[in-house]
């Protein structure tokens, strides 16, 4: 979504997406739109609410849908989900969806591996999503989701030309923006910085998200530089909701809560309330009490004199 | 000291005094001695090996004089060590460290609070301090570390010029460097850049060190911007041992381990052996079984393909 209504930079929460997908508990739908209802209160202008995958694959997401069009009806929220191919995002649309993010592996290893099809394969997949969605009435923004842009568990070193080949080829087939993801947690700040100016030599304001993880501790370093480079869209999930699976303990996502604390005090209007943050954290808990709960700022509260952006 | 002998950045280990103050269980003297002794061996240029305060005050630290001495046959090692007061910086001396550094809080409150003296009088010790160094031959370095520089628990917001004001008066008092300490855990990146621009302005490279914590989860993101701002000695705690009191579960002190990472993500050679570090890990945990080790790199190892600068 576009920076707006008082807002310097957009928090998108992927909790209720990311963040299940990865707990491997399927919770009841009510439940669920309950969490969801308390993001949005808390004045969370994007959440990405679902994905459309087949339910016999990811049962946590059977209710896609439904999730979907509730969402819809929370006031001046943006409503995001993902599709993983043509037929998802059908399904999306038709659900109402404001944003579909399709995700592509910028390693052909992982791209391999996890979708068994090669990057090219990838590509024209998404051009075929794009021509169905153009004519839509209303049609949703078409995100690209680069994953493993960082580096890659299977490959290692995915190199930055790759990066910026797929970048470049993704909007020629459609995309309405790009956003890279550290899918699996390498990215460091000097990395970052080479390859976001990378990508924005080639696609400008295309690239306009960073999804980041905090498997090596560096999830806010790097947030700092993109904030420096330009990027005004980040990914977060409340309390790191879903952990990491390379670091068991550790936090996957960028704490929402702790990117939200970061960006307010870089002087950037969230328009996130930090206190309901920590009650839609305590909805989190009640639906999910076995999940731990990530998060410094939860840990340690706001610094003494500390206030937001204004 | 002197960034050096193939290094392009010094990481100042402060485990063996402000982590084991902070974890008030005393340690007998060759266990410790055999923690810096790996923490040496894993190529940490200088260690903060003890404090020389009384100690009916601080128990652990009754073997300051002996740990120092034994620092100082560790081949190569910048033996640094922490003095409170005149006395502890005669024994300092006496003891041969090559490093004294004197804490100073750059809050009125936590100065009255901690010290019961106000800033001005503590100005005044170190005048005194550094005076009575000066003669000495192979005097130690006298380095002031301004703690609370980045806000502080009893009166919040520390005013910049404060924080500008004191820097000078102590180089101007005899000091040979100086240190901002984020003792309350509150420094921010955009706040960091700042301040360090401030200082750097007034007293130039005489600001040579950040001491850093990770309350909020932002010790990797200041570091980054330290770098940026040409800082080039940053403290670390392996495993960020003491912890934080303010947040309890959290780590206090930026922890070693990711803070050589990330420098050598940046390309700044370190010189510390990654792989030597765990194993100093392992000693840590062997004489301080029950107390809780943080970080990063420790859980999730190194990226696949990742390298350190060369």
């Amino acid at each position: 979504m576009p920076v707006q209504n008082g807002r310097d930079v957009v928090v998108s929460e992927v909790g209720p997406r990311d963040g299940l997908q990865m707990v491997h508990v399927v919770i009841p739908t009510p439940a669920k739109l309950r969490w969801i209802a308390a993001l949005a209160a808390a004045g969370l202008p994007e959440i990405e609410v679902a994905s459309f995958v087949p339910p016999k694959l990811v049962p946590q997401m059977a209710d896609a849908a439904e999730v979907t069009r509730f969402a819809l009806t929370l006031p001046g929220l943006h409503v995001a989900v993902l599709a993983p191919n043509a037929r998802g995002a059908a399904a999306a649309a038709a659900a109402g969806a404001h944003k579909i993010t399709v995700t592509i592996s910028a390693s052909e290893a992982h791209s391999m591996a996890n979708l068994r099809k090669p990057r090219a394969a990838q590509i024209e997949e998404v051009r075929a999503i794009a021509a169905a969605l153009r004519d839509l009435p209303g049609r949703p923004a078409l995100e690209a989701g680069l994953s493993t842009a960082f580096g890659c568990s299977l490959q290692g070193e995915v190199p930055e030309r790759d990066v910026v080949a797929m970048a470049v080829e993704l909007v020629e087939a459609g995309c309405d923006s790009v956003g890279l993801s550290d899918t699996a947690g390498y990215a460091q700040p000097a990395q970052l910085r080479r390859l976001v100016r990378a990508v924005q030599a080639e696609i400008g304001e295309k690239l306009d998200n960073l999804h980041l993880h905090d498997t090596m501790g560096l999830g806010l370093a790097n947030v700092t530089v993109g904030v420096e480079e330009g990027i005004r869209i980040f990914d977060g999930a409340l309390a790191g909701l879903g952990g990491c699976p390379f670091a068991p303990g550790a936090s996957g996502n960028v704490v929402t809560e702790d990117l939200v604390f970061l960006l307010e005090s870089l002087g950037l209007r969230t328009g996130v309330d930090l206190d309901a943050l920590l009650r839609a954290r305590e909805v989190l808990h009640e639906i999910l009490p076995d999940e731990p709960l990530h998060g410094a700022f939860a840990r340690a509260g706001r610094p003494r004199g500390w206030t937001a952006a204004a």
